[in-house]
């Protein structure tokens, strides 16, 4: 039996004491021109020039930081945007960060009916139809879904999740400011969308795992949203909470940990913060990594500080 | 100033007196063997010998049918499964699509917050940043999305809807059977989530195109829920259905064209029904396209004649 998502999860976030999620969602004008100049002149099209430039950002600032964060974050769109050439990149990225250590979460927010979402969850966390070809699958340790179809849409990924020790966030309360418009309707009785996606994926979560501390079905809780995670963790007592909206979405450390189960539970995720903070600190370009490093361990400390008083 | 999808949609859709969708959703065990084996030998992976017979099936049937249906939906898990082999085929599929007159829409239900809502709108019917490179974008005519995360995450959409002429379907009422789990709770004035949904989409298409009969923004509504297909109409008006179930998920005409204004407003999908027509007539697999053809005019006639009592 592998040992489960969570399991690995929880292990990782002790030794290094630190829940933050490494964010790598490249977009052109982040990547400094030296790396678009590198893979120049090689004969790739000009998308593949900036995948591959994207490949290069993202193994430099993974090596920078393995000794600290325990997680990786990959935003499908931005390699998507890129065709095949973004696909093949984005599958050698989640490849090097596991062989780095890294969890690997896969951030596509899928869905579809039942098999639609079995091919999605063998695209994302299963094994491809197809085993050869280093391309055939992202095979991440876990991947964002949507759970607007219901229970037939997330069960394929709980199959891999069973099978495989893999993982699943559900969108529950996202950290965009438009989050209210279906999130927050009010049922009839008394509770909004977003807390009966809460007690949906609470429940399907003891079909899952009943027996574990934290399930590997875990929910995206935005940190733009501080008392609304902290009530929806009486909702979900054993979710991971996946936690973006740090820095550059404008949350701090003290509302990213509101939902944290008694300093346990949560991953608390900076993209933009950490890929450009070379800018922010005013680092020439070829600093990126050495910046990203910086960012990331002064990440670390405010949410540790952030914890200890929580 | 282009013309709009919609405006395309329902004068190709008219031309053809056809609202058919043809949904090309390979797998493996779909296609015919003499494909597989054709894209053998060629120094090909595995995945990407898979890919490359969806390539020659897609082809084919796209050739056999373009005489009589309007619209292909390719769904895109299928080939997310073959990593960027199968990417860099749904690209081609697409475009080879479009050279025969074709309306393409790709049904990826696509969704993220504003930010990441923009890269995939730029991925899926937008232009993406680099303009070189066969497989840099999909370039579909309209493309699937869920809106579970409300306004800034279709925003991004809806700009290149009035920008490039392309279109949307919002998840609205899905065809599986866990449909209930979210969208049938009911809010407190009384209305459903999903009836929710088709207000706020009625709402979205009024920023787009107001003016316009049918509107580029449509809303995915199953076959499988005919009575609520009725009622969503008139919440709806000026929406384009994407009706999926018809066929192998055992809706039949009567119950497609349910939704339907005035006999116009809708596309009916049929994927496995006519893909693997040539297994339920008893012909040779050599003759796939042909079997997808005369299942394709079937269900034509099927429709036409639900729409001449409807």
């Amino acid at each position: 039996m592998l040992p489960s998502f969570a399991s690995r999860l929880s292990e990782r976030i002790k030794e290094l004491d630190n829940p933050s999620v490494l964010g790598l969602d490249p977009r052109k004008e982040y990547v400094p021109n030296s790396l678009l100049e590198a893979s120049a002149d090689q004969g790739y099209s000009e998308a593949e020039q900036v995948a591959e430039a994207f490949g290069m950002f993202n193994r430099a600032i993974l090596d920078a930081l393995q000794d600290c964060v325990a997680c990786v974050k990959f935003q499908s769109a931005c390699y998507e945007q890129y065709g095949a050439a973004g696909i093949k990149v984005l599958a050698e990225s989640i490849d090097y960060a596991k062989t780095l250590g890294y969890l690997t979460i896969l951030d596509a927010k899928r869905n579809d009916i039942g098999s639609s979402a079995e091919a999605y969850a063998l695209a994302s966390i299963g094994q491809s139809p197809v085993k050869e070809g280093l391309w055939s699958a992202m095979d991440a340790d876990a991947v964002t879904i949507n759970a607007y179809l219901g229970w037939d849409g997330v069960k394929p990924f709980l199959e891999q999740c069973h099978e495989r020790g893999k993982g699943c966030f559900v969108l529950v309360r996202t950290s965009n400011p438009s989050a209210v418009d279906l999130q927050d309707l009010v049922l009839e009785d008394g509770r909004k969308v977003y807390e009966a996606m809460a007690d949906l994926v609470a429940a399907w979560s003891r079909e899952l795992d009943p027996e574990e501390e934290f399930s590997s079905l875990g929910a995206v809780v935005g940190a733009t949203w501080p008392n609304e995670a902290k009530a929806l963790r009486s909702r979900m007592p054993r979710q991971y909470f996946l936690i973006p909206g740090y820095g550059a979405q404008g949350a701090g450390a003290v509302d990213a940990v509101a939902g944290f189960a008694f300093k346990q539970g949560g991953l608390v995720n900076s993209s933009r913060g950490i890929m450009l903070a070379w800018k922010k600190q005013g680092r020439p370009e070829t600093e990126f990594a050495e910046g990203a490093r910086e960012e990331a361990l002064r990440m670390r400390d405010d949410l540790r500080e952030a914890l200890i008083n929580a």
